[in-house]
């Protein structure tokens, strides 16, 4: 048995009561962690960059071994472009090198250039047109219920690539989730942490980095999901938010 | 700042989606202590006498000091009865002396013996007529954010008269707000704990125990809490829900 913990924390009140998100977090952890990580969950929200979280809510579920599907760990490359134009000029480039249209690319980095405030989950886009096919607004689609199966060593192999944050970490984990979406073709992705700038491209072929996505001191970020115009978005939703997912992390024990 | 921190846990997924409701917490705490406390209700949720939780939810919000409303605590009494029904006609004994009509005590009885399954909130009747004045249905009103300024000075005080559950350290705190709920007569409940068959009927004038107000192993457990013919149902809601109280061990320090 195992257990899937997820935290979010706003400011102001709940989310649902108009609160400003403040951060997230998503965890698969085998009993004897649960306490420990839903404690480390509560320190992060109160101590966070984007504010002092007065609105946090743990939920913990269990989930059995057999429910777990396993996807492959990404291969990480940067590429430095000198500022933010720079950085989203090679994003949407990359966005067409894994199969998005030269239009729906422009069009997914115009939506999040042009949020009005931070977006909880994702703006599912279609990967040739680019128009927005899901319903779900400021709220968007959150990605839920996935770790690493090695958290430690998953650490060590991104600390020999110069890789430190706790964001890139996260950002991993979640981006080996949505690559192995049904009808996923790309993901584009900024942080809404005012300190973090560097956003990703990712796909099944790979996470690609960009230190600079963003002006430092932005509070305002979000994810894009490019799919296949025919994806099943019942069944997509169903497998972001739902389907327990572990991230192997290739030389790593497995814990879970 | 203080935190309230509530936990809710169920069986078999979220309240929401249909689980059975196993157990629930409410403390109202100083910073330093949230992550332990957190930590607390969610052993407390594994290990519950009514099943494993497979479903916990945690909710943290801050608190302003200057939002804490005190309460007293009420005096402790009990009354011994050979068995069940013996209990139960005292507890409506007890209801009529605190302002419950007759006929109503007899309809708070009657509503919560015939609960098919537990309420995780309170129903709340008209105390002259005993008509159920809620529209809440199976969820009733749920008490929330209240605490003791002295928790250990309260656990010893009760343990001086041979009470040492936390059902009934719990119970009381949660009384002593009801209590001072504007429009409130008196409460009558018994809890859904299989292993635990005492109950109490509250008002302002004090909390009186009864040991058995329902049969070893029964799993099914609610309040009903009587109000004026002229009670403000919003107040009252808003007054249990949400406002912050915390009730005033004699003798105690005052932690909050």
């Amino acid at each position: 048995m195992y257990y899937s913990v997820r935290m979010r924390s706003a400011q102001g009140g709940d989310h649902e009561a108009g609160g400003r998100h403040i951060s997230g977090a998503e965890q698969l952890v085998p009993p004897a962690e649960l306490t420990a990580v839903a404690g480390e969950m509560l320190e992060r929200a109160l101590s966070h960059s984007r504010g002092r979280a007065d609105f946090i809510q743990i939920t913990v579920e269990a989930v059995r071994r057999e429910e777990i599907t396993t996807v492959p760990l990404l291969p990480v490359t940067t590429i430095a472009a000198a500022d933010t134009a720079g950085g989203r000029r090679a994003a949407q480039a990359v966005l067409v090198q894994k199969g998005v249209s030269a239009d729906a690319a422009a069009k997914g980095v115009e939506a999040l250039t042009s949020l009005p405030g931070s977006m909880r989950g994702a703006m599912v886009l279609c990967a040739v047109s680019g128009k927005r096919l899901d319903d779900r607004g400021d709220r968007g689609i959150r990605v839920s219920r996935m770790d690493a199966t090695d958290k430690r060593q998953l650490a060590a192999s991104l600390q020999q690539q110069g890789l430190v944050s706790s964001h890139v970490q996260e950002a991993i984990v979640l981006a080996a989730k949505v690559a192995a979406a049904p009808g996923m073709v790309a993901e584009l992705c900024w942080s809404d942490d005012p300190e973090y700038t560097a956003g990703y491209v990712a796909s099944a072929g790979g996470y690609v980095r960009f230190p600079h996505l963003k002006d430092y001191g932005n509070p305002v970020g979000g994810r894009v999901f490019f799919v296949q115009p025919d994806c099943d978005l019942a069944i997509l939703g169903d497998y972001l938010e739902r389907r327990p997912v572990t991230v192997a992390v290739p030389g790593g024990e497995e814990e879970q």
